[in-house]
């Protein structure tokens, strides 16, 4: 049933609407940050609303009493939305904007790892050459936990690197690209892998999954990659392992998050931190301006929307 | 026509011997770095020297003289090796051991570069949570120069990052891997290129290709990547232009090498140094090994040896 008119729209940032002009047939826009003061102004007839970009869910609640009924968000995970989303809205999320800058990412956070990038960074800040012998992806097995948009776009790219692949779901599973082994087998899994990518989303079930147990059944010199979210690794048990060198880690997400100055996993040995850097580069903007863009018009028409999660 | 046994094979270092151990039918095995004072002691019986790693074409200066016929360098590049060569002597490369590792350390400082990697890794010294879009690979244009081994597996590691890849040579033509792009048109292309990656040899060709004129063509925050050789690029023209701020660069090789620690490039800005990490990872050891193992083989039964450069 084709939406009635006109179907309000509020963005959470001026350049957002902007991409999204000149405004389609039947449409009006607002910008308002639904944590702003701004937003009481139009949350009376806003139909659909975009959420700003790396917020968390409780956000959502700003919602409440709101004229809303679809929210779209800029992410893909949406852990703790289902507990606040008033009822009555559609909550879409943003499956297909950050696969590939997130694929990318976790390659980046696996090579630079794995080659010494991090140390020759620092070690430039000195002048000091210091050639020594990394031990490379190639040859190496990489676990990929999660079998998602992200997860799909991170084996695809580590394909040419001349690495084994074992790709971990919930269930065993055959599907498109092969065999898909259970989390309930991790215990064989963990210590054959050189590398452990963490890409599932975060529920009750991945919640604090990657715990002292599974850390300790890594090989020596395995490497532990979180593009997932923070909570997925029980912090205090991951910065206990790593105290002993035993393993690498490289983290895009943690817990708690922004890390603050004096957390212990900023000085853990072997370890890597970039902050949330994630689906945040220059394909991200074409990306979401491609799905805001066929989002509205699919609202409009009352057409079935894209990414429904609830 | 076979070997007169026995075939006496001289290896720069006890563990490279060692993998070659039990010694094949035929063979005798010695240990001595041609740069060092044990050579003169097996220059005159041996057959086929396996030359250090890491070493300038000068070390085959101390073959003349000897008995040797086959040197097995361990690395890709030849330059300065015909000049060098005592005449009667066979040079094989070590083509196939570091395209792997090197096509790795290519997409590591790309990726590193266009994601904040370097930044990441300082800014986590001080604990220090700095959020910040970064450019990122996707959508971008990358010129390869430079289609051998090397060139062909940084393509092959490219393809699935949703980039646009321009493979460019001396001349233009169609392989396998389709169109290639001829050098003399680089200015035309390198103003359309995002990432320019020298994947060269060193050659009378290639010595300061990359001089003030190339780097002008190239278009505003353009990320030169040089895994190569440090001459390839001229690096007074490189610190002037970097001086800008207006391209990044990535360098795992420099002239001089090592880098001085006052050298100005160590503090250019926007710009990542390795060490030249290249090919030394945990890929060298299986890869020049079983090389080892099929050229003696060769050698012995004096069927063609592999990747014989002159």
């Amino acid at each position: 049933m084709p939406a009635k008119l006109p179907f309000t729209i509020t963005f959470p940032t001026e350049a957002l609407a902007d991409s999204q002009r000149p405004e389609p047939a039947g449409t009006r826009f607002h910008v308002a940050d639904i944590r702003s003061a701004d937003w009481a102004r139009v949350a009376g007839e806003t139909d659909m609303v975009v959420v700003p970009y790396l917020t968390p869910a409780s956000v959502l609640e700003f919602l409440e009493g709101s004229s809303v009924s679809i929210v779209q968000s800029q992410m893909v995970g949406y852990d703790g939305v289902e507990a606040v989303l008033p009822s009555g809205m559609t909550y879409c999320n943003a499956g297909g904007v950050h696969e590939a800058a997130t694929g990318e990412l976790t390659l980046a956070l696996i090579l630079a790892s794995l080659r010494g990038i991090p140390e020759a960074a620092r070690s430039q800040t000195t002048g000091t050459w210091n050639h020594e012998q990394h031990p490379g992806l190639a040859d190496k097995h990489v676990l990929v936990l999660g079998v998602g948009g992200v997860g799909r776009e991170i084996s695809r790219r580590l394909e040419p690197f001349e690495v084994k692949i074992t790709r971990v779901a919930r269930t065993a599973r055959m599907d498109e690209f092969g065999a898909v082994e259970a989390v309930a087998d991790l215990e064989t899994l963990l210590p054959q892998a050189d590398v452990v990518v963490l890409a599932v989303l975060l529920s009750d079930d991945t919640r604090g999954m990657v715990d002292a147990s599974f850390l300790s059944l890594m090989k020596d010199d395995a490497l532990l990659v979180n593009v997932a979210r923070g909570p997925v690794v029980n912090t205090n048990d991951l910065v206990a392992e790593l105290a002993t060198g035993r393993i690498m880690a490289a983290l895009d997400v943690t817990d708690p998050e922004p890390l603050p100055a004096d957390h212990p996993l900023w000085r853990s040995p072997r370890t890597l931190i970039t902050p949330h850097l994630g689906g945040d580069t220059g394909a991200f903007k074409p990306r979401i301006e491609k799905l805001l863009r066929q989002q509205i018009e699919r609202a409009v028409r009352g057409d079935e929307l894209l990414n429904v999660i609830f």
